[in-house]
């Protein structure tokens, strides 16, 4: 059975559509009953895919048919609302659908010219945004700030390292010195990596009891460096670590990175949504001394990946280190100054048009919305803790600040660590681990867009029960 | 008038969903009709937009209805079948299925474990790939190479540029220096830049004739920057230049390359497509040679932004150049060593189902359907130049080896610079220019998935009409 292999009409793309877009209602319909871990081996995908591609074309009814064949069981299903690990990556209705619309359209928005509204609209959102979360104003487009939809906090950190380093004399990059805390993301020391720095040059930088920052040992190793010749190139405080979900003090951090003249970015990839709830907005405390700062739509805010929102305070050295005019996009929009050409604020020079989803998505919701659904999360990780807190076999390794609940079983690491392969084995639910002060931690993060109370409740009856049958092996 | 700000249910899901792929459908109809270079003004689409988030959600169909009121009015309509400009950045029915299907899912494969088919299908189509196009066995990934999808071919050109640095010993970015044809695309540079390499780094080799790169030109560019110390770390060769689609002799570069042990990439993100087609695969002549390669689907091969595929023939220095592996992406596969995780051959941690539209596109054509709609445009482009040709006013800049037209009015630049500004205003088409060997020419791109012998003949009536008018101007 072939088709033509000629290009789908528009009348066949209204009929496949459709069926797709019944296919997704359905999966989020029998997302839950599925094993949120994939148990697909390794090797089982690829080998029940042919070798070669189809000479002829195939019809479509087939490709769908191997997305439940083949796909949907080698799959970890992150939109599942049994699903805890990592950070998560929700999604919603409103957010496929604007990702839909961007895919239809197909405009690049690499220049403004090449379509305004891509570029316009991305502004007026990044500026909502600012409202949204309470941030400072001047991450505002209005004035010499500005905001830009990335795609992950990753490619955030390492521009604000390239403006940093640009702005701190483009000079050799292995004599300049990072910073972040000990529990920062990797993606810091990747950033560092990519840049040309030397691979030693991040400083891990110790933390407290609540292993956020101290900015004193942020002040010492500064100065340190500084005695020894070192520039100090750029700080990463991390508001919501992914480990602990840890608040580094952005404000103390600030006053270290005035006084060494030091870029201060600070990454709220996860935690930063949180912002849009006024009774959070301590998170943000310090803020308004940073020079950049990001977080992801895309983990907590009902945006499907990738949608990174990253604000500059100045976009000059950012621009300035990024931007190269050939010939070939020379145009007279650009060349006039008077309009934003994003490809000069990232590493790649193409972009497809994200704030879209991010756009359907603020509208759909409202800000009351947003509120709504954050503080919900929040509660049910609340009363999670307070659960682990109540039960004598459990501790928490750290008082949950939001939505993620890290805890251990007091019989100890071999016995959490086998408690969470066990849970995650039985397919009802899925968490991941970390170790704080050495300690193996299971983390139990609360985010996914249809996380109701009983499936809190399943994962931690599962999680206890689970405990029960370890601790009852000979 | 307000929605309640819940999520969107499934059976919403399904009845929105039916409404954008059918608006979507709709602009597939008469997008041909609309201006091709949007007229919006700077300002114009911002001044539309609300300056502050709603507070309460809105009706999905209010935000629809905006999209025809504010958005599509400001666009560049890069899927018109009259856009010629830049490159194509061409889509289809199945492309864009694919990526609503990806984001229906949204699954996160940034490990194996978090998706493990997220991995395979695109470890599995990669390989597809290398046969599709004919590109040499040292790329699949049953041997120590393999590929990659990137979000575009500037991502890849760093990717490569930072295993060519960890190859070259990892040493001091500064003292290595890069090389590509003066025709070469801005990433190059770019990569270099955010690399840490010196601004002056990339040493820009001169061309022939054919605006290809000069192989012996760089052989002592290379040989005098080795008696001044630099360390030559990588040569990008160019399958498809942007400004006139010149192809490097991959071949002779090479051997430069390898008397100097000298990393090879090879950017054929435009012209690698060709490939598909037997008769054009003269263009991967001496790719068997290189160290990496990419080429963009979405480009030319009916895949909506963005997918590059990247290939190395030794993934070593590439995940050497970017693992960094924190406790909390720890896991069984990962340290089993059997699988591939695709973070460590990338910039950003996250990644999205890209896989997904490629794998529909591919099956959905079949090979012999990409190769009939490859061929069509580059005989259009073929067509096109002939009537260039046989038209005392105009002369070709280059003979077109694929589907980019290179043209300038025998008048000379000032009035071709006219014509062009003038064509494109009547909004029924739209080119871009370039500059080659310092004139003014008009870049004819032939690749747009629904453009038809029609808009070929509209486009060249057009750029005659508006010469005819701009040389009756006083």
């Amino acid at each position: 059975m072939t088709n033509s292999g000629n290009h789908m009409t528009a009348d066949e793309f209204r009929r496949h559509g459709r069926t797709v877009v019944d296919w997704i209602a359905d999966y989020m319909q029998r997302v839950e009953e599925l094993p949120v871990l994939s148990r697909s081996q390794p090797g089982e995908v690829q080998a029940a895919l042919p070798s070669a591609p189809p000479d002829e074309g195939e019809p479509f009814d087939r490709i769908l048919a191997d997305l439940d064949e083949v796909v949907v069981p080698g799959l970890t299903h992150w939109q599942s609302p049994n699903f805890f690990g990592y950070f998560p990556a929700n999604t919603s209705g409103p957010s496929i659908l604007g990702e839909l619309v961007s895919a239809g359209l197909g405009v690049q928005g690499m220049l403004w010219s090449t379509s305004p509204a891509c570029t316009e609209l991305e502004t007026r959102v990044l500026d909502w945004v600012v409202d949204l979360l309470g941030l400072p104003e001047r991450f505002r487009s209005d004035g010499p700030g500005g905001g830009v939809i990335q795609d992950s906090a990753s490619s955030a950190t390492l521009c604000a390292l390239l403006a940093a380093r640009h702005r701190t004399g483009g000079g050799d990059a292995r004599q300049m010195t990072v910073y972040a805390s000990e529990q920062a993301h990797s993606s810091v020391e990747k950033a560092a990596r990519i840049a040309g720095f030397a691979y030693d040059a991040v400083r891990f930088v110790q933390t407290d009891a609540a292993f956020a920052m101290d900015p004193r040992a942020l002040n010492d190793t500064v100065a340190a460096d500084v005695r020894d010749g070192f520039t100090p190139c750029m700080v990463t405080a991390t508001v919501g670590t992914t480990g602990s979900n840890a608040i580094d003090p952005v404000g103390e951090i600030a006053r270290v990175c005035r006084d060494h003249e030091t870029w201060l970015h600070v990454d709220a990839a996860m935690s930063g949504t949180a912002g849009v709830c006024p009774e959070f907005r301590w998170l943000h405390n310090g803020v308004e001394a940073a020079d950049s700062y990001c977080f992801n739509p895309h983990k907590w805010m009902f945006t499907n990946f990738d949608c990174d929102c990253f604000y500059v305070a100045d976009r000059e050295p950012l621009v300035a280190a990024l931007s190269i005019l050939p010939e070939y996009l020379r145009n007279n929009a650009t060349v006039s100054g008077e309009v934003v050409d994003y490809r000069d604020w990232q590493v790649p020079l193409g972009r497809r048009f994200r704030a879209l989803k991010l756009w359907f998505v603020i509208r759909h919701y409202g800000v009351e919305g947003l509120r709504r659904h954050v503080r919900r999360h929040v509660e049910l990780a609340q009363q999670f803790a307070q659960w682990v807190q109540d039960d004598p076999d459990w501790e928490l390794a750290v008082d949950p600040p939001l939505n993620l609940v890290c805890l251990r079983h007091r019989a100890g690491d071999a016995v959490t660590e086998a408690v969470l392969q066990r849970a995650n084995a039985t397919g009802r639910m899925f968490v991941t681990h970390t170790r704080l002060d050495g300690r193996y931690v299971i983390r139990v993060s609360i985010g996914q867009t249809h996380t109701e109370q009983r499936h809190v409740e399943q994962a931690w009856c599962l999680l206890r029960d689970s405990a029960a049958a370890v601790l009852a092996e000979p």
